[in-house]
């Protein structure tokens, strides 16, 4: 194999990436980390986390800024770094930067995505103060307590299900009068006597320091009203950042994330995937252990390029 | 199904375990761990973590402690509770420990297991100060210095070139003339350059605050030899804990670990797995990431029962 400036680049600096530098260089792989904003990915935007087990209850901003110093002690970096296009070329992938290109012998692809906003008043203001985009996350905060969804798939049945049983008072809010999500999802949900307001819209969302409630709109009937609530889960779809997944052909599931096998390899060698960029629950503790996985993955395909890998 | 005090027992309490209560809790599962020791899993015996994403460098102690204290926040953990007994009986299960039994709808497996050792002098004394039982874990540490690797299995060989590739001065110690590691393994620790003392076995590990050697015998000869080193990585087998699994029939991986699928089910409906007891890279993040996973599956099974599972 010819040589290259770096073992390992890795696209994308949150959990599964940063995580994915510290095991890379331990394992004795030069890496570099990339992201087209700042370090921490998800977990910056999190006002508040309580899952990632061992550091109890902690500010997002503040796990994001310890995660981001922990790397950088094994491997470089670059922030504001967009990668406009990754090639390959006699073994060597050619990653393109607004600052320059760099080349290395593997890719990790940890780009994460973004959940759909609605783009409604109140949304980004009070994101994090009751506006949510993850009922595994942040429903356990809204125990006792009453939310809206807003959605019409599975997931949304699925998230709405979850909150209900949670012992929240949930109105699932969905524009249509039928809802697309599988019929069992949404048996469970009326069986669980879940709210439902169809043909209905929220235009907004209320609230000075956090959600009070929301401002809904009948379709059929253009009538509006305000529904108090604790709550808004938006869940009307994530969007993977698979763009250089596309240009490197790599295999991609139905809702566009990344196909991997249990060691984060992709349908590409030496091309692996990790994170929520994977789908999956897209927690931070699993995106960091697909990180780690992903990089021992690369060091063995590395060190002995010359063993086939299994063909999946 | 019939009722239960718990929806989740969870055997183990290290980052598996403790990882799954927070999530299970989360999700509105009552849940209870247990632990025939005190809660932190191998963690509690690595002297310094310095891989779990976010914590930078910690004692593993001081980590366990940390781990233990979240996962209390939502459930309560048992600790010096020995299971003796899984069954099944009207899909509840019923867990029998030396202080009573419990009786759940779910079982979380989180055992573990431990790394054979060698039992000779100063094994046990200078673990954690220089004497290690993963490559993975703790190959950093020695870069640029000298270590002895003991065992002549596949898994010893990959932890000798891994260490090798780190730049580190590898002795591999086997009993016998021949190694059991497969043949491309062997090939390419040879290729290398790294070193062998066949048909030699280490007597003792030498030295007062750390390793500073070891004595080995060569069995052919007969003769003894003290062999400067600074490290001694013992590779001789790992033993999974899986009493429980065993009893309960689950379905098994050829080295004993139990056999899931990516959600962390087990061949059983209602049982899940997760962390060292389920193989694979075996570390705290894989281990704590596989605990979340397993717990929303279980939440995910005992909200929906009627629900066929695919079958594996």
């Amino acid at each position: 194999m010819p040589d290259a400036a770096y073992d390992l680049v890795i696209v994308g600096a949150g959990p599964a990436g940063l995580s994915g530098a510290i095991y890379a260089a331990r394992a004795g792989l030069r890496a570099v980390v990339l992201d087209r904003g700042v370090a921490g990915g998800t977990v910056m935007l999190t006002p508040m986390m309580d899952n990632y087990l061992g550091v109890g209850s902690v500010k997002g901003m503040a796990l994001a800024k310890e995660m981001k110093a922990h790397a950088s002690r094994y491997a470089e970096i670059r922030e504001g770094v967009n990668v406009s296009d990754v090639s390959l070329c006699d073994d060597i992938f050619s990653v393109t930067t607004d600052s320059g290109s760099l080349q290395a012998k593997a890719l990790l692809i940890a780009t994460g995505g973004r959940h759909r906003t609605l783009g409604i008043p109140g949304e980004e203001r009070l994101a994090g103060r009751g506006v949510s985009y993850c009922a595994t996350c942040d429903g356990f905060l809204f125990k006792g307590k009453s939310v809206v969804v807003v959605g019409g798939g599975s997931t949304a049945l699925t998230e709405a299900a979850y909150l209900v049983r949670l012992g929240i008072d949930v109105t699932l809010v969905h524009r249509r009068a039928e809802m697309r999500a599988e019929r069992s999802l949404q048996d469970d949900y009326r069986s669980l006597n879940g709210k439902l307001a169809l043909n209905s819209v929220v235009e907004e969302i209320l609230g000075e320091k956090r959600v009070e409630g929301v401002r809904l709109r009948r379709l059929d009937t253009g009538r509006a009203e305000v529904l108090k609530c604790d709550g808004a889960f938006i869940s009307i779809g994530y969007e993977p950042s698979n763009e250089l997944a596309k240009r490197l052909g790599l295999e991609l599931n139905p809702d566009g994330t990344i196909k991997t096998d249990r060691a984060q390899r992709t349908s590409m060698h030496y091309v692996y995937a990790a994170g929520d960029i994977t789908g999956g629950v897209m927690q931070a503790i699993t995106g960091a252990a697909a990180g780690a996985v992903a990089a021992l993955s690369a060091y063995e395909d590395l060190a002995k390029p010359y063993w086939r890998r299994a063909i999946k």
